[in-house]
C-alpha cells in the first residue's frame, strides 16, 4: 500500500472449508473476496484425508495462484489465509496457513488477530526448548498445541485455548478436521456458511456470497468448532465470555456487503453518515466522501442533511504495487497519486468532506488541501467515528500513542493542522446508534479500546503491537 | 476484461508533452489516469533533439514499465499510448506509438479513434507499393504523410488530413516538433494544458490534474497543433468543422473527474439520472447504481426522486487478467465474479438499479437476476441513456447491429429478455439536456449516431467495426 | 552476453517448415538447436493456409513461448527466427520474422545477413514513399517484393533478388508457400531437410538432426527454393555464383555437429589445430581450449602435437542474462565471472592455450593473465585462425577497423599486450586445408575477407556494420 | 531437471563468510560456482551483528536473487546455500538456510548432507513437544541444539553433534559467529578458505576460485570450526573419526576445476579413464564422451588408448526448465532433446563411449541407441567407476535397490538391456588409484558404499532415503 495514504491496516482474513470437491478452488474464490483484509501475501492448505500440501507467497493471491498451481491443490477440505505485513519485510516464512508435520500427523494453522501474551508464552516454550522460525503468533499456537498433554485434538486444542489471550480466530486443520476458535470477546469477526453438504467459515460473510454460499451464523464468542466428515460439532471452550468485537470493522475494514453481527456494514456506515448530521450539521453546497471506505457514509450524511452527494474525490485504480512511485521533486510540482480532486464538483463551493477516521492526520491534510487547490472555498471535515486515542493491541496496525494525533492534540488543534474550516467526530454514542448498539456499557458487545482505553482484555507491559513484531527482528 | 460484463470498449487514450526534462515520467503518470481508456497494451516513445527511442509492451502500463525501463527514456519531450483490443489478440506490433525510422528523421504517431476511409486508403497505397505491419488506421495515416508531395511536415500532415475521414485525434513527435490534430466533428475528446513552461496534450482533462497541470482549452474540431521550442501554433487544417463529440464519452467512457467542452462528466452523468427521474418516476424503496460508472446516475435518480440511494451492488475490486476465471460447474454452483449483491440492502426492497447502457444485454439480465436472488421483490432498470441500435464506427467497440440487442428487440421485449419489472431508457433530449445541450438537431454538438443513426461523417460500404480488424488478419 | 568475453556475434538464424501438423512445434525445436546464433529475440509465424499468425519477443526462445502460447500457433508450416541484437536496444520492433499484411494476402519474412546497398536501397524507396518501422534489411526486402510490378510472388522475388547485394538467406511465406533464397555467394549456411513428407530449412544441420529430420542437401548459392503443397521447385534466380561460405562459420559459429557443405564442424575446428601443431609446435606441457568453441581445436593440437590435453579452463554454466555482474571493486578483489583457470592442471607447467579468435584482445589478455596467476610458467597462445584484419559487412558483429588488433598491431605486439610467451595464428593456407578446401584462390569456395581484405561482393561508401544500425537509430 | 537424464542427484552445496563487507555478495558468487550441486531452490542470510536476515526462493540462484534483493542483504557475515529436490514438490519452506528467532538471538542454519537416525530424533523431539515445519533432517539438528543444556553455542553444538549420525556439513551463523562442523566420516566435501581478512567456507573449491579466496586447508572429519571476528578457531566434537569421502565427488558430483583433499577433479577423472583403458582395452575407431561430466574420463581414455578423441556427443544448450518438453509422439518421430549424436563423427565408425556410471540404464539405452541411428557400427560402453549396487543414504539421490541397474542384473545383462557391443567397468582398485588413493581397505580414506555396500555409518532400519522425504510428507 502506499505510505501517502497508509492509516489503519488490518491483519488478515481466513477462509476454510470441509468436505467440497473443489475444496482448494472454492477457498481461491472465498479468499479472493477477503483480499481487502490483507494484500501482502496469501496461502491455501488442503487435505485429502491422508497428508497435507500447500502453497504459499508474498503478494496478491493472483500473483501467489495461477490455474496450474491451483490444479495441483487436490483434496476435500482447504484452509486458506490473506495476510497484511509491515512494509519493511515479512519475509515468506510468515506467511500463512503454516504448516506442522509431525510422524503423526500434519497440522495447518491460520489465524486472524493478535495475542497480547504471545510475548510471555515465547519464554516460556523456548526455557522449553521450542524454536520458532516465524514471527507470527500463529506458531505460538501450534507449539502450545502440541506441547499439551492431552490425547484428542480437541482436548489439546481446548487446552492451548486456555492460555492465549487476546484477539483471534484460529482455523486449524489435520487430515481428518478442521477445528474453528474464536476469542472469548469474539473480536474478530468470524461466520459460518453452507455450500451444498460442506460447512465453510470466513473472516466475513460477503466471502458466501461470492461462493454462493449460505449463511449460516456468526461464530460465538469462546466457541469452539469441529467440523469433520460427521458435520459441525461445537462447544464451548470457555464459560466466561464477553462479546466485545472490533467496532472498526463496522467503520472501516470489513466490505460494505458484509454483515456482521446480522448488522450490514454498508448501511451501518451509512447510519454513521446521518447521524453525524444529527450531531453537527454544517451549511455547504455538497458532501464528498473518501473513496473507498467513506462513500456510504457521506452519502448518509448528504441524505440527511439534504445536502447533494458529490464525487469531489475519486480514486485512481490500477494504482498497485508496480506502479512507480513519483519522486519528491514530481510530487512537489503536482503530480497526484492515489487520489484527485475533482475542480468541477468542489470549485467555488462550500465542501463536507467524509472521512471514516483519523489516524496520524497527514492524509487529512493532503485531502483538504487538494481540495482548497481545486477551488474549494470551505472544507468541512466530518469524521464518521470518535477520535482515535489510544493502540490496538488486536491486530490492527495503529502504531503507538505517540503517533496517534488524537491522542495528543485536541479536536481544535487537529482541525488547524489539517487545515480544515471545520471538523467534527462522530460521538461514541452516535456510532453504536448507528451500529444498532444503543447502549455505551461494559455490554454494548463493541470494542470500543481504541476510542475509550477500556480495553476488554488483560493488557501486559510487553504486549506486542503488530507492527513492532518486524522491528523486533 | 471479464467477457461476462464487457460491453463496451473504447478505442484508446492518449498523451504527449513537449519540453519537459521528465518528460517520460510525466507522460506515465498521464497515461496512468487514461488507463481505464484502454488495457492491452501501452507504450512511450521520447525524444531528446537528435532521435526517437520508445518501449512498448503489451498489458497494463504498470506491467510494460518499470523504474528501469523509465529511466532509460531519456529525452525533454514524449508521446504515449494506452490501448485496447480485442480478446483474439492484436499483438506486439499493434501497440502503439508507432515509430518510423528515415534517412532524413524518425517520426512517431499514437492515434485515437478510427477512420471510415482506412480500407479505400489502403487499397490505394498498396497499389502504390506501401506495405503494412499493423493492422490499425495508424499505419496508414503514417503512409499518407510520408508520400505527401510537400515538404515541411506541417504541410504534409494537412495533406494527409484532406484524405482520412471518420474520427480520430493525431500525436506525431519527431525530433523537432509535436504535431496535433483532430478531427473535422471533434468525435474523440483532447484537451491542451501546461505544466510550467511545457504544454501538454491528453485524451482527457483527468490526466492534466494528476500530473498538476493547468487546463489551457480543448482542441478544436479541425484543428492542428504545432508544438515545439517556440511554443504552440494553431491553425486549422479544415474549414468544414461540424461538433459532434461522442456523447457515449459522457455516458460512460470517460473518466467522472474528467471536463469535456467544460461539462463535468460527474455532473452530466447526475443530471442525466435526475433527468431521468423525471420523465419515469419509479415507486421504489432504494436505488442502486452498477458500479463503477453507473453511480453517478444513480445518485442523481436517488436524488431526485427523493428515494434513498444504496449500495446494493458492489465490485470486486482486485479481478485482473490474472484471476483465475470459475468454471462452468463452479458458476452454476453459484460463484460470482467480478459483481455482488449486497442482500441485507436489497432484501424485501423494489429496488431501481440504474445502468448507463444495454449492449448485447446479457450483463444487465445477469444483474437483475442476482438482485432478485439476493431478495428484491421487484427490480426496475433505469437506463440513463436512449437505446442503443446502431453500431459505432469512430473508435468504440460496440459489435454490429444484430448483437445490439436494441436494435432488434423493442424495449418491452427487452425488459422481458433481461427480467425486470420495467425498463425505462433515458430520451435523446434528455440526455442532451443533461449534458447542457439543449437543442436536439445538427448544431447540437455531439454525436448521437448510435442513438439515432445520424451519423456525422460519410460511411462506406466496405468501412470497417474496430473489432473486425483483428478478424480481417 | 557478458561483455567481458563479447567478441564475435553472429546475426540469427533461421528455420522453416511446409506441410507438416506440427509446424509450430517443429520450428520451436529447430530453433532451439540454433540458439546459439542468437539469444535476444526470437520468433514463430506459421499459416494453417488461410492467415498467418506469429508470436515474437525479446529473449531466448524458452522466455519468448510457452506451452500455451506454442499451442495458439496452429497451423501446418512456419517459419522462425533467432535474432542476436547489440546490447544497446534492437527492440521489439525488430524481431524477426516480420508481418506483413495487405488486402491480398499477408507475408512473413525471416532473414540472415546483412545486405551491402540497404542504405542505398532505402534511399530510393524512401523517395517513392516508403516508409520504416525497423532498423533491419529485411523490412527493405519486404518494400521490393511488394513494389515489383509482376504478378506472381515468384516473379516479384526474383525481381526483389536483383536489387539486393551482400549476404542473406531469406525465408519468406505467404498462405501458400515457403520461398527460399540465398546470396549468389551463399555466404551465409542454408540447408534443406525432410521430415515424414515435409521439407524444411534450417541454417544449420544441428537442426535436423534435433528434430530427427534427415538431410537433403545444401542450398546453393543464387538459388531459389518454393515450397508449397506440390513439393519443393527449384530455379536459380542469377547465373553469376560464386561460392564463398563464411569461414568463420567453421572456426567459430556453428555447432560442431552440424556439417557444412558436407564438412563436419568439429572435425574441421579438430584439423586446424592439428594443422596449428604441424605449423608451430609449441614444447610445452599441456594444451587447453578456451571453452566452449576452442576444445575440437585444442583437441586436435594435443593430438597431433603429443600433449596432454588438460582441463586447463571451465567456463561457469549457468551465468546467463539475470546473472548479477560483479562490481569493479569486487573484479579487482579476484571476483570472476565466465571463466575459471584451473589451478591444479596449470600449476607449474608450460601451457599451450587454443583459441579460435583474437578480436580485441581484451579477452585474451584476461585469459592469460588468469592463467598465469593460477601458476602457470609459460602461456603459449595458439589462435585456430588467421590475424582477423578486415571488418565484416556480411552480418557479423566485428567491428571497425580500429577496434580488431590484428589490423593495428603486428603479430609480436598483440603477444606483448596479451602477456602470452608466444603467440601463433594459423595460416590461410592451413585453415582452407584443415576445413578441406586446399587451394586459396578466388574459388576456394570460402569467404576469407575478414583475414585477406578481398571480399566477394562490392562493397559500397556507405555499407553499414551490423552493429552501427542501432546508433543510426 | 530432464527425467530422459536424470539419475544422480546431489543434495546441495554451501558457502559461508565472516567479516567482508560484500558479505551477501560473495556469498552470491560462491554459490553460483555451487550451482551444479543443487537447481531447486536458493537462499542467503546475512547478519550485520544485531540481526539475521534472509531470502529464500525457489530455482536457480539468478532466478531468486536480483541486483534490489543482494543490495537489500547489508551485513558483514552471510552463509547461503544451493538445493537440489526431487520433483515432486519440496516447497518453499523446505529452501535454506533455515532462520530460527528466540528472545535471545537468531540462528540460520545451512546443511548438506544426510543424517541417517533423523526419524529416531524426531520421535524423540516430538515426544518432548518440538514440532516441525520442514521435511529437512537440518530442523532436526536446530531443535537439538535448542534444546541443549549447554549455555555456549559452541557447547550446544558440540552436545547436538554427539547426537546425530550420517552425513553433514553444517553452517551453522549467529549474530556473532559462523560455526562449521563435519560429520566424523567427512563424507561431503568442505573447504576453508581466505578473502581478504576474512575466511570463507565452501562445498568445494571452485567457489574460493570464483570469489578470488585463497584455499587454506580442508575441515577435517569430525572438526567443529568457529569463526568470529578473533579469527578462526578449531577443535575436535569427537576423537572417533574415519575419513570416508563419498567417491561420486571424484566420479560425478563435483566441478572439474574443484580439487577434493588435495586432488584435482578433472585429473581425477583422466585418471580413470586411462585405468580404464589399461584394464580393458577396446579396438575402436574414435573415442566419446557423455558431456558434461564423462569428458574428462574419456579424453583420458583417448589419450591412454591411442585412439582419437572426439566429440561424437553434444549437448544442447539451454535446456532448461522453461524448454517445452516434446509430447510423446514427437519423440517417436525423433525429437531429441538434451544430447544429440554427431552423425559425421560416428558414422561408420566403432565407437567407445565413456560415461561415468549407470543407474538405471535408460540413458545409457537411449544414447548408444542414438549413437547406433547416427550410423556406428559399434558402440562399447566404457564406464569409469565400478557397478553401483547399493543405495546411499548420505545425501544422493540414488533410488532403491530395485532401481539401480547393477543391483539386479549382471554386467552382460546390463549390456544386452542397454544394447551396447561392450560394456567395461572400471574396477574399484583402478577407481582408488586413479584418484590416489592405492589401498581398497577401511582406511583409503573414502566412502565406497554405493559399489562395495560397506557403509561407513551405522544404517538403521527406519533411515529414509533423500527422495523419500517428500513421499512422507
Amino acid at each position: 500500500m502506499l505510505a501517502e495514504i497508509r492509516g489503519l491496516n488490518e491483519e488478515c482474513g481466513v477462509f476454510g472449508i470441509w468436505g467440497h470437491p473443489d475444496a482448494a478452488k472454492i477457498t481461491y474464490y472465498g479468499l479472493h473476496s477477503l483480499q481487502h483484509r490483507g494484500q501482502e501475501g496469501a496461502g491455501i492448505v488442503v487435505t485429502n484425508g491422508e497428508s497435507l500440501y500447500g502453497i504459499r507467497g508474498e503478494g496478491l493471491l493472483t500473483e501467489v495462484f495461477n490455474e496450474g498451481k491451483l490444479e495441483n491443490l487436490q483434496g476435500y477440505s482447504a484452509i486458506g489465509h490473506v495476510r497484511y505485513a509491515t512494509a519493511g519485510g515479512g519475509g515468506i516464512e510468515n506467511v500463512q496457513p503454516l504448516l506442522f508435520h509431525s510422524q503423526t500427523g500434519s497440522m495447518a494453522l491460520a489465524h486472524n488477530g493478535n495475542l497480547v501474551n504471545a510475548n510471555g508464552l515465547k519464554h516460556q516454550l523456548e526455557a522449553q526448548g521450542s524454536i520458532f522460525q516465524t514471527s507470527s503468533d500463529t506458531e505460538v499456537f501450534a507449539h502450545l498445541i502440541k506441547r499439551s498433554g492431552y490425547i484428542s485434538l480437541s482436548d489439546k486444542m481446548k487446552n492451548a485455548l486456555t492460555m492465549v489471550k487476546g484477539a483471534y480466530a484460529f482455523l486449524l486443520m489435520t487430515e481428518t478436521e478442521l477445528m474453528v476458535a474464536l476469542d472469548p470477546n469474539g473480536l474478530r469477526p468470524l461466520s459460518i456458511g453452507r455450500v451444498g453438504d460442506a460447512y465453510c467459515v470466513a473472516s466475513e460473510t460477503c466471502a458466501f456470497d461470492i461462493i454462493g454460499a449460505k449463511f449460516v451464523r456468526d461464530v460465538m464468542p469462546g466457541e469452539l468448532l469441529t467440523i469433520n466428515d460427521n458435520g459441525l460439532h461445537s462447544e464451548p471452550f470457555t464459560l466466561s465470555t464477553n462479546s466485545a468485537i472490533c467496532t472498526m470493522e463496522y467503520v472501516y475494514f470489513s466490505r460494505p456487503d458484509s454483515n456482521i453481527h446480522g448488522i450490514n456494514v454498508h448501511t451501518a456506515r451509512k447510519n454513521m453518515g446521518k447521524r453525524l448530521a444529527a450531531e453537527a450539521l454544517i451549511e455547504a453546497d455538497v458532501v464528498t466522501g473518501v473513496p473507498d471506505s467513506s462513500i456510504s457514509a457521506a452519502i448518509g450524511y448528504a441524505e440527511a442533511a439534504g445536502i447533494p452527494y458529490e464525487m469531489g474525490l475519486i480514486k485512481n485504480r490500477y494504482v498497485g504495487r508496480t506502479f512507480i512511485q513519483p519522486s519528491q521533486s514530481l510530487r512537489e510540482q503536482g503530480v497526484k497519486m492515489k487520489l484527485s480532486a475533482v475542480r468541477k464538483v468542489v470549485e467555488g463551493k462550500r465542501v463536507v468532506m467524509v472521512d471514516d477516521s483519523i489516524v496520524r492526520g497527514t492524509t487529512s491534510r493532503r485531502i483538504v488541501s487538494m481540495l482548497k487547490e481545486a477551488g474549494a472555498t470551505e472544507v468541512h471535515v466530518c469524521i464518521s467515528s470518535p477520535p482515535m486515542k489510544n493502540p490496538c493491541f488486536y491486530g490492527i496496525d495503529t502504531s503507538t500513542h505517540e503517533e496517534l494525533i488524537a491522542s495528543t492534540h485536541s479536536v481544535e488543534e487537529i482541525r488547524e493542522l489539517i487545515g480544515a474550516d471545520s471538523l467534527t467526530f462522530l460521538s461514541v454514542e452516535g456510532m453504536l446508534e448507528a451500529i444498532g448498539r444503543p447502549k455505551m456499557n461494559e455490554s454494548c458487545g463493541q470494542c470500543l479500546a481504541c476510542f475509550t482505553g477500556k480495553y476488554p482484555t488483560e493488557i501486559y507491559p510487553d504486549t506486542v503491537l503488530p507492527h513492532e513484531k518486524e522491528l523486533v527482528r
